[in-house]
């Protein structure tokens, strides 16, 4: 089992740079900067979706087996039933909301770059929750062209000073 | 503008008791507890997405414009660019995450029940990025028959122990 390692600073230039490396290398037009697994889990054992303590920790465990790190964590038990909660990583966030009551879990693992498989992550929540019944959506977010990452090269500009 | 209302205890209870109201007066088999839109910000202001400041209050201020009720929230600036956040609602979350040197937000507006309607965040989203280039796609979770529906009116046997 892992330990949770929380970092502060994390990079997200290598996630537009392993982009352009991808894009180079299978000579693309466009490529996506994320992949977004929605899942859906079906017939899970109540009494884990039901427990914040658990689903925390299997959010937590899921986002380090797939080889995320982790940026910050917020979970949230509802009265009387159901967790809600995000772990925001360095390539994204792992998102889960459960309703015990209907042994139903929705979960989102969003990752960027190539250093993730958010597959990874739903077959080991999957097994975790007891899942009987469960199926995935893939979208790829993020689809920019070769013109636009390459803006990402050039020194940014930031304003210091920013009034609306 | 609102004033960001935070509530510690909310209730997923209405939103199953309106999905079923929905099947009901619709005469359907299934009925989704969920709507997801998942949006793509293109060509935004880059110094508003590198602002963790603004990121955080336009998705505040988003999840109240729609009608949520919000739970909790976690923001993280990364170094050295790029906002990565999400609010936790009563109805599910909303999500963000910035490439400023792309000009690019991934953003996911998930909302339960009937209250919220997730569009409404993403028109307002859009708007506040100054956003020339948006799009989204808008995917069901959750979706339930009637059978199970009716599971969840029927009290939950909570595990006082629970043993992995």
């Amino acid at each position: 089992m892992h330990e949770a390692s929380f970092e502060k600073e994390a990079h997200e230039l290598t996630i537009v740079s392993s982009s352009l490396d991808e894009l180079e290398k299978q000579n693309l037009d466009r490529v996506n900067l994320g992949q977004h697994v929605l899942a859906e889990f079906f017939e899970c054992d109540p009494n884990i979706l039901n427990s914040n303590d658990k689903v925390e920790k299997y959010m937590i465990d899921a986002a380090l087996e797939c080889g995320a790190t982790i940026v910050q964590k917020c979970f949230h038990m509802f009265n009387p039933y159901g967790v809600s909660g995000v772990v925001i990583i360095s390539e994204s966030h792992l998102a889960i909301h459960t309703w015990p009551e209907l042994g139903y879990a929705a979960v989102d693992l969003f990752t960027c770059g190539t250093k993730c498989d958010p597959k990874v992550a739903y077959e080991f929540l999957k097994k975790k929750f007891n899942s009987k019944k469960a199926s995935f959506t893939e979208l790829k977010r993020g689809m920019i062209d070769r013109e636009t990452l390459k803006l990402a090269e050039q020194p940014f500009e930031v304003a210091e000073q920013f009034e609306n």
